[in-house]
């Protein structure tokens, strides 16, 4: 049976992180609510799921992933059940926990980012929070993206297995994830991200690397990814973004 | 050897999260901020690895466990990782992944708790954001916690094991932190949170037992156990509470 993504229709958000892995990995699965009505998919099958009254281990929110009975929720956890069965984690044991505390570090600058545009209250419009956005906005470029990006540049530096990966010696999720965050903060901060290979040539080289490998350049190329946008966690607002250091 | 665990000393933090699952076992671990340099242990040690420039696998911040050569970071991954070494994990290996999505949705919580008090910056003074901190308060208050609270009790409800844990038919590390995370918003919000019992009853029995388990009761009444204050992330500022609905 394929496996079954259930995330929001018309955004990459945090669907997106397990999409790359599915899409490298070239896994058989099925984005519910991206599907037709008829075959019973759809954002009212994912809807059905998220309120139903008998599921039970109900999920809090998407994404969330479905492998025959076993609802899996939250993006780096789908990633850790996930990682080994596409072959996008590490063999060892010990380093699978390194590779999970990785993406939950990538899953905080994710809320981070998300927070820019809506720092007091995710139920409003960003137009109603702009003032407070723009601070907020300035502190993350300031201090937040460089504080974790030293720090991920640091992990891919200090790699035993070597610096092409961010854990062990070949491609896994992790690695798939930091492109996307990567790639989001250049969309939503093109001008503030215009040193960024100066500053960690490591990260900007993984970035690249992810970008050329054969899967996942067809991937991006298809109409399963879609456009960045104004609906998702990374948005291109010009007044939030600012000059490189 | 002893589990070594890394946190800030002088507030509970995320790693009270850890630490109850540590005294729920009756494990034997250090907590190395709160020892002595003499013994090469004090916070001059953890900011030494943090520091590292040789560490295989740096974490980020605290927490992060050391199990041997092995250090695990964030929060909800050394539950994950301990659970089972500590007898606080479903037997059942998928439940064990519906035990993580749970503790990552308590985490969100944490995540939001603390931006109650700091929505703009985590690097400046919470006075410096006191506006915004009480419109985000706000927020959290008549809309957040309502609705990861009216999630928790529907999965405590829900689940096929009975109901009086979260997920699975004993305890998990996932009910000690629930207890942590109502625990802390009772400290945080007085007021809002007066009519929980009411409104959550399962949640509310599942804090009560957990406060009864022998063990937790013993360390909750030892010096082990500090006392919550307004360095941590459920911080008591009365102009940020309000009236329970």
């Amino acid at each position: 049976m394929s496996l079954e993504l259930y995330y929001w229709d018309g955004l990459q958000g945090r669907g997106e992180f397990v999409r790359l892995a599915l899409e490298e990995a070239g896994a058989d699965y099925v984005e519910v609510a991206r599907g037709d009505e008829d075959d019973g998919l759809g954002t009212g099958a994912m809807m059905a799921l998220l309120d139903s009254d008998d599921e039970a281990h109900p999920p809090f929110a998407p994404p969330f992933l479905k492998d025959g009975d076993l609802i899996v929720a939250q993006t780096a956890n789908i990633l850790f059940y996930l990682g080994p069965k596409l072959g996008l984690a590490p063999r060892d044991e010990g380093l699978r926990y390194v590779a999970n505390g990785l993406q939950l570090t990538v899953a905080d600058v994710v809320t981070e980012a998300h927070d820019t545009h809506h720092p007091i209250a995710s139920g409003l419009y960003y137009e109603d929070q702009k003032a407070a956005a723009k601070q907020r906005s300035a502190d993350f470029l300031d201090h937040r993206v460089p504080k974790f990006m030293t720090y991920f540049e640091k992990v891919i530096r200090q790699n035993p297995a070597g610096s092409r990966y961010m854990v062990g010696d070949a491609l896994s999720y992790v690695d798939l994830s930091m492109f996307q965050l990567i790639d989001g903060l250049f969309y939503a901060f093109p001008r503030a991200m215009k040193k960024f290979g100066q500053h960690y040539p490591l990260l900007a080289a993984l970035h690249d690397a992810v970008i050329e490998r054969p899967n996942i350049a067809a991937y991006l190329d298809s109409d399963r990814r879609l456009a960045h946008n104004e609906s998702c966690i990374f948005r291109h607002y010009p007044e939030l973004d600012q000059d490189a250091r």
